[in-house]
């Protein structure tokens, strides 16, 4: 099952980030903040402009990605959780 | 009895989900988040730009979609409840 | 007595509508929402674009439209009552 | 005196609706809700449009309208009290 | 000393309204509501459209204007206070 | 060390200001209030209009300015303080 | 690893400011305003403006930059904390 995100959406599987306090103890989902990294699966057709001009996402599936904390809404899909957000949480690909 | 949306809007028909506990009971309706999940009804004629030009919903009857919770307003016609949500509320296609 | 609406704005006459408890109980007006159905009864001349341009009204006297709850003004004129709201306050015209 | 009311701005005068109760009993002035209901006394050059376009107000002196609740800046000149408000806050015209 | 305004805004002075009571008394100054009614010293070269086309204000020196309540900056040049508004804030002007 | 402001923005050195209460007695810093005075240090390129346009501010180094009370963004540079504000937040020159 | 920001975003890592009181102590990291001041790594392709026209930064790669407080979402890459903010957080460069 796979899902096409409308417009300026990008479709992002978070990345889990293993966390360990300074005393080495990895902690418990719960403690750990939201992620803050992600893979790019899914983009739309991109943002539409006054003039009518769609302008193509400037990502492509399989970019790995920086977005904002809490960004966009929890989709679960065949059990696995993605996020939908806008291409402007995005702020950046790591290369 | 049919709905005609106006411009950006969409009728769409939400889908009931079955929600089970860990330990496999079925919850009841009132404990249950509003279902994320629906089916497109109907399209209205598309948003109209400043400059005048309507730019077609990019959805079809029968797409299987995804929407933010709590999007649209909530409608019943002949006993059946209705959502009828802007375009931008809708999140991505499940295809 | 007839109202001309200005600009993107409809005069509507809400339908009354009639609401039984499960019981079979006729609930008096107080205790019933207010209608979310009604007749469109005169349309303005559109909206106005920053082009200049003049969007006709997506409806005509006489649909039967669904609109947001609490939406438009209520006025009174000779004893009857109406809203008068914007075109963008109306989801959609039941066929 | 005159006012030139500025831009997308138009002077109105009030009418004085006269409330009574169920009982017919007149309700002295502070008890009464402000009135919805004005003549158009002078009005703007219009709205200005971002193309530099002036829109001229659909409105004349002398016109009937319904006005939002407390729509507008009161003004007092020559001891008459006048409202100056924007065109978009005129909801109709009684014809 | 003067003050060029820029772009959208003007410079007025306010004119001090004498306010009595009922009975006949005049209210000391802390006790009267700001001044509505003021004389146009300077204006600016205009409010500039998106287009870049800068469009001229429409009050020359020396118009008496009302103004909304607070509208304005207050500023003291030689001891004698002006306020600088923004023409949106003019309501219109006496003839 | 200089300061080159981006686009709209202005480098301004605000003028004390000396204030003395009615009895003559000088206030000391913390009771004065902040100055709405100063002179313009650098400018930037100017604001950018959506058509791409750059228009160019309309100030030049050494003007003498007015400008809101708590406006811009306080920088130390050299031990120097200075204030980087917005070109809009400028209320006019004296000349 | 790099980090490529999208749109209108800049890549600052803040430049770390040695405080001391006026005793001559040094302050602790926590005692310390955040820095306001901070180096361009990377730029982004510009803001995108309603025609469709990109609109490159106006920064490079090394620029000295002074930027609000509190501006940008902090990201560690490589156990290196940097910024990501939009160009208009960007008050000026330092030359």
């Amino acid at each position: 099952m796979l899902i096409r995100p409308l417009g300026e959406r990008v479709v992002v599987k978070a990345t889990p980030t293993e966390e360990r306090t300074k005393s080495g103890i990895v902690l418990p989902d719960t403690a750990k903040e939201k992620p803050q990294e992600g893979e790019v699966i899914a983009v739309g057709s991109g943002r539409l402009l006054e003039t009518g001009q769609r302008v193509p996402i400037d990502l492509k599936v399989g970019d790995k990605i920086l977005f904002s904390k809490y960004a966009g809404n929890e989709v679960k899909i065949d059990d696995v959780e993605y996020l939908i957000m806008r291409e402007a949480d995005i702020l950046g690909v790591i290369e």
